[in-house]
C-alpha cells in the first residue's frame, strides 16, 4: 500500500506552491514526512482513495473538521448539484442567505443579524472589524487559535511566542505591519484573572475573542466571568465556534453554558465541506457593519448558504451530536483500554466530538506519534492524535480501527522496550508546528 | 413584470443582514431602489429568473464579472459535479491545485509559484502579506480598488476621501486599527510622478499595488515606469487582475504590455462563479510565504481548482477574449449610434470587455441612469452602465438589447425635453456609492 503518485506530486508541489499546499494541517510533514499520500482522488463517507487507488478509512480530522456528515454526503450534495445546475451565482442575490440568517438566529435567540464569508479566517476578520467598529476601540484580547490574518498574528510582533500555547506554535508574523504591535493581547483559557489584568492595563481593548470550548471544559464559571468583564469594560465579546460549533449540541456550544456573546462565528462544519462561514450577532453590534465597508463578490454565491441549510437540517434530523458523542466515547475508551492492555502511557483530551490522545513519553512523543501514523497507514487508516468524529463513522468502522490500534500499540510497546523505535520509522519524524518546508 | 417576492424578501433581508447582502454592488439600491428583483431563482447563460418566475437577460455585470462563460456553463459544471460526487474536500489535498499552478505559471512565464484563496479580497491580503514579508517594509502605495480589508481601507484613516476616485467613493474605515494610519498611500493611474513623489517621501514603502488596466489604457509607458520605480526602490510590484484578468487576452492583461510584476492576483473570472482566487509570483518573492503564516481550511477544497482548470481551458478553446471584444464593441457602438439618433449625451469607457456608458448631464446623471434601469427592467433586461460581456452574450441577444435601449433612450430624451423625468421614475434614485441602508 504505497502512495507513489501522491508522494511524487507532493515533492513537485513544494517547488511550485510555497509550503506545498494551502493549509498547514494538511501538509504531509504534519503527519508522516516522505510517506503520506498527500492527495486524494475520491472521498465518500469516511473512505478516502489516494492517487494510486489505495483506500483508507479517515480516523483523523475529516478535512480538519469540515465534514461532520462524512465526505460527499448525498443529501447535501443533492442540494448543491441543484444549485450548480440552476446557476451558483448571478447578478442577483441567492435567497437562501436570508433563510439561513433566520435559521441561525432562531437557533441562537440572543442573535438578531447575520453576515457571511467563505473561509473561517476571513469570517474572523469580519467579526473583529465589526467589533472594533461597534466598540470604537482597536485592541483585542484573545485566547486560542483564530487563523492567519494580521489582527491575530500581530500578537507575535510584540513577543514572538505570544501565540505559543494557542494551538499552533511558532507562527511567524513576517509581513504583519508593525503598527499593529500591541493590538492583540493573549490570555489563557480558564484564567479570567489574566483577562482582567490586561483589561485594566489597557483601556482601549474593545474586543474579546475566544473559543468557548476546545479541549478543556470551562472551570469555575469561566465563560460567565469573561462575559461580565466584557460588559464592565464595554468590550464586544466574540465566540469563535469554527471548530467546535454544531458538533456538541447541533448549534453553538456556548448555548450549553447559557453565556451569550455579542458575535459568534461559524465555519467548516456549517456546510459539510463547501466554502462557507457565518458571523451572527446582536443587532446593536452587527449594525456597525453598516459604518464600515465589508463586501466581497464570492460571498454572494449560492452553494455556501444552500449547503449550510442542508447540513444543519441533517445534523438535526439525524441527531448527529448524539451519534458523535457515542462514537467519540467508544474511540476514547478503546484507546484507554488498549493502552492499558499494552502498558503504554497515553493522555486523552475531550470532548468526544474532537477526541484526542497523545503519548506520554516526553522526548519520544513525536517519534511515537509518527510511527503510530506510519503503521496505521499501512493498515489502511488515515490516523493521528485526534479524531473529528462524523456521522459516517460507524460502530463497525471503529471496531476495525481499534483492532488496528491494538496491533500498532503492541508494536510501539515492543519498540520502546527494545529501544529500537527509530528503526521502525521509515522516514523523518513528523513536524509538530509551523516550519519552513524545503 | 413585477418582482413582488424579491422586493419583499429584500426588505426582510435588510432587517436581518446588515447592509442586506454580502456585496455592495449587488444591493438593490445600487440599481433600482424598491423595484429591483434583488434575488434569483435560476440563472443559465445570460438568462436570470427572479423569485416570481420573471425572466431577464443580464446586460449588467454577470455576477460582477465572475461568469465570463455565462451562468451555469455546462463544461465547467460537468467538472464541478464530478468533484461534488467524488468528495469536494478531504483530509488529503486536491491534486488539481498543482496542475493549476503549473498552468498559471506557463501562461505567465515570469511567475514560478502560486498560492490560492477563495475570495478576491482575501487573495489581495495574501499578496500584500507576502509582499510585505519579502520586502521587509510595511507601507503600500496603491492605485485603484482592492477590496474591504484593513491594509486597503486604512488609506481612509488618514484622510477620509483618499479612496474616492479609486472606483468606490465613501468607503468608511470604521474598525480599521489606527496603528495602520499612513500605511496605505494612494496614487493616480497614469500619474507615475505621484508614485515617485510618495516613494521618495516614504522610505519604507515595500509594496506597490495597482490594477494594470481598468477603464483607462496606460499612457506614456505608465506600467514600465511603475516597474522601474519598484525596482529602484526595492518594492514588490503587485498587479491586481481580479476584474480584468482573462477577459482581454485569455491571461493576465499585463502580458499585453510586456511589463511583469512580482505578484499577480486573479479571482472572479478564473473559475466562472465558484469561489476561487490565485496569487502567482516570482520564486524569490513567493518564498516569503514560508516565513509567515498563511493558511485556511477552505482553501483546500477541490471545486475551486477544478472549476478554474475547466474555465481557463474553455476560455482558450472558445477564443473567449475575441468574442467578448467583438460583442463589447457591438454594444458600445450601439449605444453611440442610439445616443446620436436620440440626441442624448453619453460617454463611453472601454475596454470592450468591460464596456461602460454614462450619461453626460451633470446633476441629472444618476436620475437618468436609474430610469434607464427601471425601463430596461420592464422590458426584460437587467441593465446598468456597464456590461461585463460573456461568452453567452450572442449577436441576437445584443440586437434585442439594443432595440430596448432604443426605446428607453427615446423615453429619456422625451423626459429631458419635457422636464418630467422625476415623474417617470417610480421609486427613489439609485445609490452611487457606499451608504448606510435602513
Amino acid at each position: 500500500m504505497k502512495s507513489k503518485k501522491g508522494i511524487e506530486l507532493w515533492k513537485k508541489a513544494k517547488k511550485i506552491i510555497p509550503g506545498g499546499n494551502q493549509l498547514l494541517s494538511k501538509r504531509a510533514e504534519m503527519f508522516l514526512p516522505d510517506q503520506w499520500p498527500a492527495y486524494y482522488s475520491k472521498a465518500k463517507g469516511i473512505e478516502v482513495w489516494d492517487l494510486d487507488g489505495n483506500k483508507y478509512l479517515d480516523f483523523t480530522n475529516m478535512a480538519v473538521g469540515a465534514c461532520i456528515l462524512g465526505y460527499a454526503d448525498p443529501d447535501v450534495n443533492k442540494a448543491v448539484k441543484k444549485v450548480v445546475d440552476g446557476g451558483s451565482v448571478s447578478t442577483l442575490n441567492p435567497p437562501e442567505e436570508v433563510e439561513l440568517a433566520e435559521m441561525l438566529c432562531r437557533l441562537h435567540p440572543w442573535a438578531e443579524m447575520a453576515r457571511y464569508a467563505r473561509t473561517g479566517g476571513e469570517a474572523m476578520v469580519v467579526a473583529v472589524r465589526i467589533a472594533r467598529a461597534a466598540s470604537g476601540k482597536d485592541k483585542v484580547a484573545f485566547c486560542g487559535y483564530h487563523g492567519w490574518h494580521d489582527w491575530y498574528l500581530s500578537a507575535n510582533l510584540a513577543k514572538d511566542k505570544n501565540l505559543d500555547g494557542h494551538l499552533l506554535a511558532g507562527l511567524e508574523p513576517r509581513g504583519v505591519p508593525r503598527g499593529l504591535q500591541g493590538t492583540a493581547l493573549p490570555f489563557t483559557y480558564n484564567h479570567p484573572e489574566e483577562l482582567e489584568k490586561i483589561m485594566s492595563e489597557n483601556k482601549d481593548i474593545g474586543v474579546i475573542v475566544l473559543e468557548p470550548l476546545r479541549h478543556q471544559e470551562p472551570q469555575n464559571n469561566f465563560l460567565q466571568k469573561v462575559r461580565k468583564i466584557a460588559d464592565q469594560k464595554k468590550a464586544v465579546l466574540v465566540f469563535d465556534e469554527i471548530s467546535i460549533g454544531w458538533r456538541v449540541n447541533g448549534r453553538g456550544v456556548h448555548m450549553n453554558y447559557n453565556v451569550y456573546p455579542d458575535i459568534a462565528v461559524f465555519g467548516k462544519t456549517i456546510s459539510n465541506g463547501y466554502p462557507m462561514a457565518a458571523i451572527i450577532g446582536r443587532k446593536k453590534v452587527m449594525d456597525a457593519a453598516q459604518q464600515t465597508f465589508i463586501s466581497s463578490s464570492y460571498w454572494t454565491e449560492r452553494i455556501g448558504p444552500v449547503a449550510s441549510l442542508a447540513t444543519l437540517k441533517k445534523i438535526k434530523e439525524k441527531k448527529v451530536p448524539a451519534h458523535i458523542k457515542r462514537i467519540g466515547k467508544m474511540i476514547g475508551d478503546g484507546w484507554i483500554k488498549l493502552a492499558d492492555k499494552h502498558n503504554l502511557r497515553i493522555k486523552i483530551d475531550g470532548p468526544e466530538a474532537l477526541i484526542t490522545f497523545s503519548f506520554d513519553y516526553d522526548a519520544e512523543n513525536q517519534l511515537l506519534r509518527t510511527i503510530f501514523i506510519q503503521e496505521m497507514l499501512k493498515r489502511g487508516f488515515l490516523a493521528g492524535g485526534s479524531v473529528y468524529v462524523s456521522l459516517a463513522h460507524t460502530d463497525s468502522s471503529v471496531k476495525k480501527y481499534l483492532e488496528a490500534v491494538d496491533k500498532v500499540f503492541a508494536l510501539l510497546k515492543k519498540g520502546l522496550e527494545e529501544n529500537n523505535l527509530r528503526k521502525i520509522l521509515k522516514g523523518p519524524i513528523a513536524h509538530s508546528g509551523f516550519q519552513r518546508l524545503t
